[in-house]
């Protein structure tokens, strides 16, 4: 008989388990190769507005990383080390209440208020970043081998910076980055970054990674464990109390 | 025969057209109701980031947006009809060429110098609107009854002022804007609008609705289609040279 199940191809189905009381469950896996296409549905008769206008996204933060390259209108300038850079002051303060105080505040003095600021204990190269970051809200591009070889050492000194001017968005994008250095070789150095610059996320990784045995005791002979139970002895105690298998 | 397609219920599905070769397809409509969510693989043993670190979105424009609001720095007055506004040069100047001429440039003179501007032919709430676009590359949100009302004409204002101080996305946002608002009673004023500003997009679209001659013929008969074609003569040309069914 042609429509036998049994005998056609068609059986197959039948056959599988996956049929219950007549009916099989289907699985789709979709994959969204390209970006996110939305369709809204409009009024029959409406003119299609996007077929004739487009606006383009904000570009807001392009403009900025331009008024802080051509020092349109600057009016105060820092000097890092042995380089200066020029800024402006209410982008400045805006941005972070530290700077804010320094420059507007009654902490205003001397230099300050002539233009000029001073910035100790700071690196000139982090501190370029830091005005990349007030500007334009992101980090500057680091070419490739740049990024390999110093993106962890330039997060690092960049968390320090953003604790040090009440940048809270940067300083989590520097805790994020260093959640990914995290090794047997780093683990140490990250968690007293953390300890001592009250990154709770930051930390958090950090413990994770120590939570197994053959990662504390590796990390436990590296020279920033040292430097870590010197200078931050109540982390070792809750890395103590840590129940391990 | 228990199997036999055609005596039991699982028959039903041969007996459907949509079966052919021993082949059915299936079509699934997937909508997202959600927020696209985006796993990405990572290497074994690596630290899982976003567990313990969560950078937010840019708020960029929101701190701008604070800079105008607390007017913290300003150095420049502006004076709309009987409205004061206090801004900043260097923001005002790095978004719109028009605004760097008057502020840093040889146009500056008299009172621009000593920190105050007079505007004229521009209403204070347009010129409101248009300084919140500068600092936050966006429009201030109207509330609803008012987005019914005035939406399309602020629009109109501020694709002029746009124009004005070269504020390009500002004026697509314009166009894209006046674009839902065309129709019988509107698409004149709009058309006249998009020639003396060349809005390419918004012009395309007033043609586009204009090439219904049933909507051409009842726009004919309004106040704005008579300045359309004292004003813009060269326009009345081209709607003439338009082939209608």
């Amino acid at each position: 008989m042609d429509g036998d199940p049994q005998s056609s191809s068609r059986g197959k189905i039948w056959r599988n388990r996956s049929i219950k009381d007549d009916s099989f469950a289907i699985r789709c896996d979709i994959v969204v190769i390209n970006e996110l296409r939305v369709e809204e549905e409009e009024a029959p008769g409406q003119v299609d507005t996007p077929e004739f206008v487009s606006v383009p996204p904000s570009d807001l933060h392009q403009y900025l990383g331009n008024l802080l390259h051509t020092e349109k209108g600057a009016d105060v300038v820092f000097e890092v080390g042995a380089e200066t850079f020029a800024a402006h002051r209410c982008v400045l303060a805006i941005r972070s209440p530290v700077f804010s105080a320094e420059l507007f505040g009654t902490m205003k003095e001397g230099d300050t208020a002539a233009g000029v600021v001073h910035i100790d204990d700071m690196e000139a190269q982090v501190f370029k970043a830091l005005l990349h970051f007030v500007y334009t809200d992101s980090l500057p591009k680091a070419d490739k081998e740049e990024k390999q070889a110093e993106e962890d050492v330039m997060s690092q000194h960049l968390l320090v910076a953003a604790d040090r001017y009440n940048l809270v968005r940067l300083k989590l994008i520097c805790e994020e980055k260093l959640c990914r250095y995290i090794d047997v070789g780093t683990v140490a150095t990250i968690l007293t970054l953390a300890e001592q610059h009250h990154c709770h996320g930051l930390k958090k990784a950090c413990f994770s990674f120590l939570d197994s045995l053959a990662n504390l005791k590796a990390a436990m002979n590296t020279e920033g464990f040292d430097h870590l139970s010197k200078s931050c002895p109540s982390v070792m105690m809750e890395l103590l109390a840590v129940p391990r298998a």
